[in-house]
């Protein structure tokens, strides 16, 4: 079994909840946590699941100057608090970390990578990131996991679980597996892809219409899109610009894809995104990280998605009137 | 100076206006009214207009089968009315009545044709409404009139006030001349113009984006879309829908005619749609002539119209949603 020291970098209801399955597998795991720092210290994670409910007590932290070097570092703050990144990965990352993002949207590994290059004052900024040193360092990931923070410290895991993982720089590495292993033998399952870009783009497929049109649509969740015709039409033209999108990462999806992504949508019930989530209760939306940096990187290519371009302007700006 | 027998069918802010300025003027001018109707019956109607306050104390009234047979009718009522124009036309129109819709957006000339020809036993309903023999009753016209209601019969006339008519049925007839005369001779500037479709479609360039992202970005009035750079690229947009969707009623708008729509609207200041309005108090939205109709033209022409599409789904779903 991996012996390295895990760091989960915010440990809300996704980290946490990664975090603990691998914590109760035996792994050295070390949370950072914000608002639940407190009580998760004295009365640790509970973990009500659908895969059975367990209870860990394992070292938590307020600062990361307290966590020191880790081997494999899980990234899963917000995308809104990435501007927080060079501070947070400064004193934890050393030469062979190894640093997962499985946070929302696009541009996370990038983000990491320019943390980094801040942080190594000996690294010449090249324009391209792809080409960092840094960039050996980042694996990319999506999780398809229910679950919500119901308390301090209480997470009530509803659905699904499983992760994908990418090695960033290179393909098939020996690493990626490695990794792959220390999720699946704790009970977490993951698949190991070619491609970051490709399971990003993929699960944008049925992350921006829902969410997007989850704010657009007053709070709609998404049983009452699919309930609204115009409204389901509308999802599937946004899925179809983001396949049209994705060919700005080379990223090929079937057309079929978004077909089937609706009409799996249609039978999981009321589901409310995180987005939505987050806009009840005012806090920041992940409007850049799943719905601008697609957009920006199909304009940059010279591809014309109007359902996504109109679909940004509206959340962009409903967001900042949730919050002023 | 023309002695026949004029009808106000919908005597709110706009209805109400254009009425007071005939009546003032000496025409012979009935007044159909919903709620302000015992107010208005008892204190008349009080104009506070930028061009002089006014009050006049006109023939009111609850029903329509009290005014009788009408040389003269405008149509006045919010188009989400539309489905009682059978009932409100029977008892007023004659066989040489002309008939002015000035509402919002398109196809409310062919809901008064679909009127008459359903009140008219003898009309064999025609599949193309525009060779009803009923068509020929019909003039169209837009209004450029901010004014509000502000209180039972008290009316608020703040900007504008300009009107343009067209024949429906024919071009350059002598009656749209003579209709023309009887506003400019009360002082409401009235131009004559060929076609009912380029003054509606020209006026949709503006009310489309504006009524619909005030509904969509969250009751923004047009300097909130104005000074958030994404929606007012997104409002120019929309323009352009509306400039290729009017190419499917054969009007062609100059591609500059946006631009210009966008520089007058940075000058304009704070201005809440009419839809706003609607929105706040929870009327229905007058969403199928604004966008609807205009969005089903351009799908049946085969034209892409995607922000158009957009704005549809998601203004109709908040409609609904703002009234349940």
């Amino acid at each position: 079994m991996f012996k390295g020291k895990i760091a989960i970098i915010g440990a809300g209801a996704l980290g946490g909840f990664y975090g603990a399955k691998l914590f109760k597998n035996g792994h050295n795991v070390h949370f950072l946590l914000k608002s639940d720092y407190e009580s998760v210290k004295k009365q640790g994670f509970k973990i009500i699941s659908i895969h059975g409910d367990f209870e860990i007590q394992p070292p938590v932290y307020c600062s990361v100057s307290d966590i020191g070097k880790c081997d494999f570092i899980i990234i899963s703050i917000k995308t809104t608090d990435n501007h927080n990144l060079p501070h947070l990965l400064k004193p934890i990352v050393g030469e062979n970390s190894i640093i997962l993002t499985l946070q929302n949207g696009l541009g996370n590994e990038e983000a990491i990578i320019s943390a980094l290059d801040a942080i190594d004052r000996n690294i010449s900024k090249s324009r391209d990131i792809k080409q960092s040193p840094n960039a050996g360092k980042i694996l990319g990931g999506t999780a398809f996991l229910c679950s919500n923070r119901k308390g301090h410290g209480v997470i009530h895991h509803t659905d699904y679980g499983q992760i994908r993982i990418a090695d960033y720089s290179q393909k098939n590495s020996e690493r990626i597996h490695r990794i792959a292993g220390i999720f699946n033998d704790s009970g977490i399952k993951c698949e190991v892809y070619d491609s970051v870009e490709k399971i990003r783009w993929e699960k944008l497929v049925w992350n921006i219409p829902f969410n997007g049109l989850g704010i657009a649509a007053g709070n709609a969740d998404t049983s009452i899109i699919m309930n609204d015709n115009h409204l389901q039409d509308l999802a599937r033209k946004l899925m179809d610009d983001v396949v049209t999108a994705a060919k700005s990462d080379g990223v090929d999806i079937p057309n079929e894809f978004a077909g089937k992504m609706i009409n799996a949508t249609k039978t999981m019930g009321a589901y409310k995104t995180s987005m939505q989530i987050d806009y009840e209760v005012k806090r920041p939306l992940e409007v850049e990280a799943i719905i601008g940096e697609p957009l920006k990187r199909a304009e940059k290519a010279g591809l014309n998605t109007p359902y996504l371009k109109t679909l940004y302007a509206i959340v962009k700006h409903l967001d900042i009137k949730n919050r002023t």
